[in-house]
């Protein structure tokens, strides 16, 4: 029979009255020594309790003075973080997450074809410059890459496609930090294809941006499995 | 200045050796004892870090006699969690809910198409039967409901879809346990429409199978939205 740990619950019973409201973002939790006096449990299970919200994303814990534990809206970041566990701890294939990615994007395009505002533009629009400037440095490639992508799911303002997406590109984005993957080629398909998305975003034009964005991530998801499958070839081969 | 805390720095090494698989699964780490005494960190620290390991999901500890902390790969569970805390903590949208499965299962039910195997129809068939025969009970209906959805995304066999549309289903559920959400008309459309987009995932039609879904997905979403609104309109009318 599994008994329930004190710090489990009372950790559930603070992360119930987080998400219902009743403690409002921002605000301080009760002190750890009222917290301890009202529970009667012992200062370490509070203070693990603490920290499984902590982990969780549901307070931040401040050392010092003006320190104590306030109360956080869950991100995006809890759940980027779930999802890079679970794609490293179980080593999805890169293929599922490209085949991921040509699922959610098209879709995204087309919201941020109807729902974009002139900030979402401009995030893409600088974007597209870092993408087009910086064509010898890998990193920097990956980065305004990452950051275009982003700037699609944000101007989609579907904030659960949002989260989805960061942590997706994210992975991406290690999963390709390799030169092989990344050639003059796919450089400057890519640059033009972000400039022609870009382009029916700009335009409200929801059905223009499905159709490019998917011929885009299809054709990217192609060429970069199209390497993996030569470099393990190669390897192979010695 | 931030300084790391000694529990997360000794989680982020456990995690790490967890990650890259020096620990395998099922494994037990070293027991406290020797954790104690190999970091010369306290005791409460040691078992804190391995209770942020065990609330991501990295570890199970068991208590008693056959006791200790063993390795546990990262499931979807968690990031269901996390999108969970995600949605309830913001209070997304439901109209969010329903577009971000838009996105993700027409691509579900393509992949569907190719890779299901016998098991997997199994698993859609008792859906159905689920769905036609319990007619009068919300609770039935809406678990079959899930069954049915979760099952089109395990037949993909993208574990990353999988996560993504377990949690999703998960949520949809709750948002929509309500009878006025699911009228006579739901039912029958629903079992209709399951039944047909289970035909061409059978027949290995994957053209099919993502029009259906599209359509399929699109009309439910709407249906729901009409009655929120309708409700919502009632309440305000009081």
């Amino acid at each position: 029979m599994a008994v329930p740990k004190a710090s489990d619950v009372l950790a559930s019973e603070l992360r119930e009255r987080i998400l219902s409201g009743e403690f409002a973002e921002d605000t301080p939790l009760p002190p750890e020594r009222d917290l301890v006096s009202q529970t009667q449990m012992s200062r370490t299970t509070v203070r693990e309790a603490l920290r499984i919200l902590e982990v969780q994303g549901l307070v931040r814990i401040k050392a010092g003075r003006a320190g104590g534990t306030f109360v956080q809206r869950p991100s995006q970041d809890s759940v980027a973080t779930s999802i890079s566990l679970l794609i490293r701890g179980r080593q999805l294939r890169l293929a599922d997450l490209l085949e991921t990615r040509e699922a959610i994007e098209p879709f995204c395009a087309r919201l941020a074809a109807q729902n974009r505002t002139d900030e979402d533009l401009a995030v893409l629009d600088a974007a597209n410059k870092a993408l087009a400037t910086n064509d010898d440095n890998l990193t920097n490639f990956l980065q305004a890459n990452v950051d275009w992508h982003v700037g699609v799911a944000a101007a989609s303002h579907n904030e659960l496609l949002i989260a989805f997406m960061s942590a997706l590109s994210k992975a991406i984005y290690t999963a390709t930090e390799n030169e092989a993957f990344v050639d003059d080629e796919v450089r400057s398909v890519t640059a033009k294809a972000h400039k022609s998305i870009t382009s029916a975003i700009r335009e409200r034009d929801p059905e223009a941006a499905v159709r490019r964005m998917n011929r885009h991530v299809h054709s990217y998801a192609k060429a970069v499995l199209e390497v993996e499958e030569r470099e393990k070839i190669a390897v192979d081969d010695e």
